[in-house]
């Protein structure tokens, strides 16, 4: 059973999985996603962290709309996202590109948006949502790792959240929460494969860096 | 075998472990951790978390040092730390800090020290590091979870990186990277267990915050 697929396998075969069905996925699989992202660390053990799952068709529309704003003009400020680089060729960034553009026309039906959130007890502000990463993140990727052993599809996104305002009032977020992270979830309409890297020899040293 | 473990078994048993023997970890074992840590994703695929393996006595001394400087400004300024919270009690809180403090006397002794830094290909400043987390984060949780696997004591620490300019003289680090988290690696002296967390009641609703 793929819930049983150990940590290494599922670590090193969690592509993102952007190309999702409609189909809806049961809510007990959504539950088991979020609860096993509610197990990472957060700084000083706060907890703070907060998850939303999102299956309202007139909310996910919304969230599709903001979404098509923010990869629209992250994709006019960086005219040249499809000429590789140099660990991708320009032939694998564009599909990864496409796969992009495919989601932002498919999001309002893919059938669930988990957006991680973070709740800071007193009013929000910028400089207290960059700075609080390590409080989130570890979460979000027990989510995504969890995702791939359940057979399901997910990718980490961000660009739907940069207008913090008409995001909080589309999932009605109190002043003191802050949403840092959509994951849109479902079954993937590809086959989940192996990751691919730049090498250890490349990303690390002993000692010092050099 | 440890390495076998399903990942659900690691998610919900990989609490944070500070006490840690002085104890070699086999070099195979921290290239191990590092690899997983590559695997994780990075906004735009831009790879760019790089990682630093520190087993030099003279240059964990250094880091040791600067992470009692930020330990104690931090207890410091929080000197409610053992009082406690809704989800962690006054004695756990207490353990917890104690933890802390113990690691911070024993820093110089644990036998690595892993740094998890971004490479910006740019001149560093504050609002790269901290708008960028989602690019390290979740690589360091790929860490944490497989150091659980194999048997081995984590936790991210964020305390001695404080002072950015002094971290990167100790590491070398050129003015494009930046240190995002430390790690403390080694066999933990004490049980491994299952984490405490909230219940999925509290931290997660459908559709729309309520």
């Amino acid at each position: 059973m793929a819930e049983d697929m150990n940590l290494l396998d599922v670590i090193y075969n969690c592509r993102a999985m952007r190309r999702l069905d409609s189909r809806e996925v049961p809510e007990e699989l959504l539950v088991k996603l979020i609860d096993a992202a509610n197990q990472a660390p957060s700084g000083s053990n706060m907890q703070n962290g907060r998850w939303l799952v999102v299956r309202d068709p007139k909310i996910k529309q919304q969230l599709a709309e903001l979404n098509r704003i923010g990869v629209e003009a992250y994709m006019g400020f960086n005219a040249d996202l499809s000429n590789g680089l140099p660990h991708q060729s320009a032939d694998k960034r564009s599909k990864m590109i496409n796969a992009v553009l495919w989601q932002m026309e498919h999001m309002h039906e893919i059938p669930a948006l988990v957006i991680a959130c973070l709740e800071f007890g007193t009013k929000v502000n910028q400089d207290m949502i960059s700075t609080n990463g390590g409080s989130i993140w570890p979460g979000i990727q027990n989510l995504l790792l969890t995702a791939r052993a359940l057979g399901l599809g997910a990718t980490p996104t961000t660009l739907a959240l940069s207008n913090y305002q008409a995001v909080s009032e589309v999932l009605n977020l109190p002043d003191t929460m802050a949403a840092c992270c959509l994951i849109p979830v479902g079954y993937p309409t590809g086959k989940f494969g192996p990751v691919s890297r730049k090498p250890t020899s490349e990303i690390m040293c002993f000692e010092q860096w050099q």
